[in-house]
């Protein structure tokens, strides 16, 4: 009865100037109603597959699968394994596991995930009260109720969350058979895989000598060669293609591009094979591959997308326990200025290529990226990723970014998110967040508000649009 | 008569948007009468061995001891000599220094220096004529015979901030003499020491030899090997702890962390005491005590602070001619993600530590210390320290750590400092930004004020309170 | 007739809150009439040797020498050919390049080019409509006629600019005929040079060698040895200093300071000038001559200036087809606190000495350089380059480093431009942000309304004055 209430404000997130926010709630509402375009990100196409499919429990929806939440939980103290991570493991009473989430709720203040899972809670889900100890079971129940609703299925979300269209992350070893079933199904949802050869170019994952046998079996080609390699993959890209690919995406776990000779290419190549393969290998294998993908990208028009520079399962033991993605990815320094040249140099010039990098690395945006994307004909830059995909972190990216790359050399907003639910939520934010960076400007008459408006629309819309060529 | 006077705003610091000003001032009122924690510093014990101590002239109060004030009138090419410094040497004038002093300050506009000293002249001093050259004398003269009064003894000054625990820094060979006679003088302040075994774990200093000398003597165990010095700082750890220590700090003036064999830790400790010691030894050795560091945190229960990233007595010619700290220690690049995952890989899962990494370089912050606090249970991240303990540095903090490593891994204020008289101005200047900074959020709906008001009452103690476990 | 106009506000960038803007738009209306004080830059002198000088046509004027306007519309797929870039080549009918230029004029929201451009449009030149596809030609007629016109001439517009000194880049090879003329013609317009010896110190340039014959031809110094380069390069710099010259520069393309031997540096020539020098030849004889350019500035009173961190030329296929300076120089990451230890260890503590030095890497501000310029008496922090040289750039430079380095360690301004037109508009901002974050600081009470005047005349007038020695 007493307990306190979201009251989410339609005004949150603007600056507290009179004027500024004035500019920023009609920049904001005119492309509020504006359908979402999702270019990349990690949901489960599977949720989609059949009509329906259902999200679970609440502790299924929020914590089990989103590594935001439960590693500010473990940054605590709190095990894993009482948070039901990894899925399957670990606690089974789910109420439990809602419970101790609750409890430590107020972790989440200020930070981005804070500003999602209210969005979340009340406005798709129309939970009134803030989440606490108290609160938790009366929310549980509400949220399960609902999730047990037809309007709250994957499906009904999609719909109501107006995406035009979203973009899965896959294996190249994917069968890609649930994109395969929502296409049958003949749901008019536009789901499409994003083509993700981490599985067999990184030479020294766990799992990569399996992943190239699966690709041999995938493809019919036998992958015991550098040049089998290569027609493999261009056999794959084009299989994604036809189930609507429009894109690559790579794990830039080390920076630097550079052409090998095919030589090279195939003595690193059998040594991978042989179990031989060192760091250093897999390093200039993975330049090497970078420099290929952008070839195949200007031959079949896939869109390039790099994230660059995260130091995967940087917690040994608690990935020798659980295994990866259990929230401990962390940034590393980058540099791009001299590790990007032997790409830019070959492949920059070239129009038909485009080329989007993320990077987690701030520093780096006035340095070296936005004085890149702001000269080369195919770099494009991409928005605020993960760690910076927050109000600051947006913030920083348009101050930082914008005035030496210009607008039009980025690629708009990807939300990037295995958690379903929060896509609205992140979209939104973006958009409040760019209204309030242009509102920002026409105070200050950088813009004027006629130009602001255009820029705004870009922004929500256009240039993700356009960059991704779903047109 | 016409002279210009200090005139301290109530609202000072604070954003200008009447919205966010009302809510800051409210929240910095709530936090204004809480005690003071200062758990790290390098304010000098004798001050308050004896109820009659004293800060001695104007000069020696403010100008003599204080690096940040020094370096700033020598950047304009003031000899340090006159100015009195080091401490002893050159102009005995205090008058003469002073009236020097006076008339530069205009150097300070706009520097953390400069809000300080307002605040100690205005708030603690009563002084109301801003300094400058015309005003030097009469303000010499009316701090002077401040200082002489009961009202302004060391003592009286730390019950007038009212401070609930402050920590000193204290070398491992430190008799703690002073300590012990505060304690024995059954003054209720308490003061604690805490635990810097630079003087032995830094190979390269110049008394490195001698200190670990002493160390034998102190301890009784003759410091001839690697395990003869662990079991040495083991028993100055347990010492230190009996007068009241709660933490350890170190000086990282090198980043890697990384375990040695006992063989290759005793072959560094031979070559260094014949000697023969290296760059690579000491950073070496250096990267080993810190994970012994670690170890011994966990064992003993001290917090473990690290201060990284300083180059100590970077002006060599000034150093050979006047000796450290004459204002010429510069950060230099840090690199946390691949130097600390040895120390984080061995410890970090270990909720009894508390691992609080203090950082020069905030390109770091969102890109390393952010994401590393948000996820080890073991690491907190210190506050802004050194040349960002300002406004700047404060709100940079803020917008840049805070959404990523979340409030609740990080530690509060530590005030760092050598000169007492400006603890208070530091506290008060950290707790204005902490309201300001959440009252941006409350104004712009991140947070609501019933959250705001935890929240800033955990800045300005809770934290400090619970990570160093004063309970 | 309908057209958008440009309608520039004279409370254009400064903060929307009502207060802070008061008292903005009074600091900048206090220095808004002070004459312009313009210690670097790229402008051509021959466009003051004659009294009929002129701009050329409209793209002369403002598309085809300047690679901030060419490089953003490159990046969008534009050839540089077709915007008649090199100059001379490519496509011949300047009103087609206006067309296209104004026609993609929209990639510039946002951008410093932008802030200028609607400055030079509206302020230089009196035009009221926004520059469209659809205005372009009738702009184009309004510039057209006006260039033609005796009030639009360089001198003309220098008087009309206000412009007390205006500093060029010159090699030191170079005849300096152009400022002879201007000096014999006894126009009264200040116009000096500034030693710039990169083309006979980097050993790397491709006309390195033909520069070393042009040495020798130019001072009668056979430059066949080390000693030869530098008593040429000595004899140069009085030549230099005779024309007015108050400072040298030098492109800091590698980081590192460093003394050779007489020997080392010799042997390093040698190979120079056999061809046989290799990179690491190149930067070490390069932080040799960094070393010897502080010496002399210490001998001959030039002030030292270095632009650290450019990368130039970065892409190659360009380079190679159409030369240098294509807007493809693109910074990397800097290192100063180990890089000019030498330096300043040698020199930096001689009041003689004013070396200033530029960043690319605003990552160093805090890091390193305001620490250091906070220390040595000889290191002052140039202002905001580049692509910093823009509203974000200024802000984050006046919020990262004022509070560190102090106000009085650095030089106000310089705005280091090609493009004459645009040196007003960049001034005019310089003053604008200036004023608002004095602004700023005056609403926070960091400093008062008297203070901050002061600040505001050093930031627009006085420092550049000093450091460079125009008394």
């Amino acid at each position: 009865m007493a307990h306190s209430q979201w009251r989410l404000s339609p005004d949150r997130y603007f600056d507290p100037d009179p004027a500024q926010r004035r500019i920023a709630r009609e920049l904001y509402e005119a492309v509020r109603p504006l359908p979402i375009i999702s270019p990349h990100g990690h949901v489960d196409p599977s949720l989609f597959a059949d009509e329906n499919g259902t999200f679970g429990t609440p502790a299924e929806l929020l914590i089990i699968p989103d590594h935001y939440v439960f590693r500010m939980l473990y940054s605590q103290g709190i095990a894993l394994e009482s948070l039901g991570v990894p899925a399957g493991a670990g606690e089974r009473d789910h109420r439990k596991i809602w419970q101790l989430f609750a409890e430590n709720f107020y972790l989440f203040r200020g930070t981005p995930t804070g500003v999602w899972l209210a969005y979340v809670f009340d406005q798709v889900f129309g939970i009134e009260e803030k989440l606490t100890g108290a609160t938790a079971p009366s929310i549980y129940d509400q949220l399960e109720a609902k999730l047990n609703s037809p309007e709250f299925r994957p499906r009904a979300l999609f719909e109501r969350f107006n995406i035009e269209v979203l973009c899965t992350t896959d294996f190249a070893t994917d069968s890609l058979r649930y994109h395969q079933a929502i296409w049958d199904s003949g749901w008019q949802g536009d789901i499409r895989p994003t083509f993700r050869p981490d599985d067999v170019v990184h030479l020294l994952r766990p799992d990569w000598r399996q992943n190239v046998d699966k690709l041999s079996d995938l493809t019919g080609i036998e992958v015991n060669s550098y040049s089998a390699l290569i027609r493999a993959l261009e056999g794959r890209r084009a299989f994604f293609k036809e189930l609507g690919a429009v894109a690559s995406d790579s794990d830039g776990t080390s920076l630097a591009t550079g052409e090998l000779t095919p030589q090279e290419a195939e003595w690193i190549f059998q040594r991978a094979l042989r179990g031989e393969a060192d760091t250093q290998d897999a390093a200039r294998f993975f330049g090497h591959m970078l420099m290929e993908s952008a070839r195949m990208s200007i031959e079949d028009g896939l869109v390039m997308q790099v994230h660059f520079g995260s130091y995967r399962n940087h917690n040994q033991p608690l990935f020798d326990r659980l295994g990866p993605d259990m929230g401990a990815d962390i940034p590393f320094r980058a540099e791009f200025t001299r590790n990007l040249r032997p790409l830019l140099n070959k492949y920059g010039n070239d129009p038909r290529l485009t080329f989007v990098v993320f990077t987690l690395d701030a520093s780096t945006y006035t340095r070296e990226l936005a004085p890149l994307a702001g000269h080369y004909p195919a770099l494009k830059l991409g928005p605020p990723w993960w760690f910076h995909d927050s109000i600051n972190g947006m913030t920083r990216y348009f101050n930082q970014v914008m005035e030496t790359t210009g607008l039009y050399n980025t690629v708009g907003f990807t939300d990037d998110t295995r958690a379903f639910p929060t896509i609205s939520a992140r979209h939104d934010l973006w958009r409040r967040m760019s209204a309030n960076w242009l509102a920002g400007l026409v105070v200050r008459a950088v813009v004027d508000e006629e130009d602001a408006r255009e820029m705004v629309a870009e922004l929500a819309y256009g240039l993700a649009k356009r960059a991704y060529k779903f047109e």
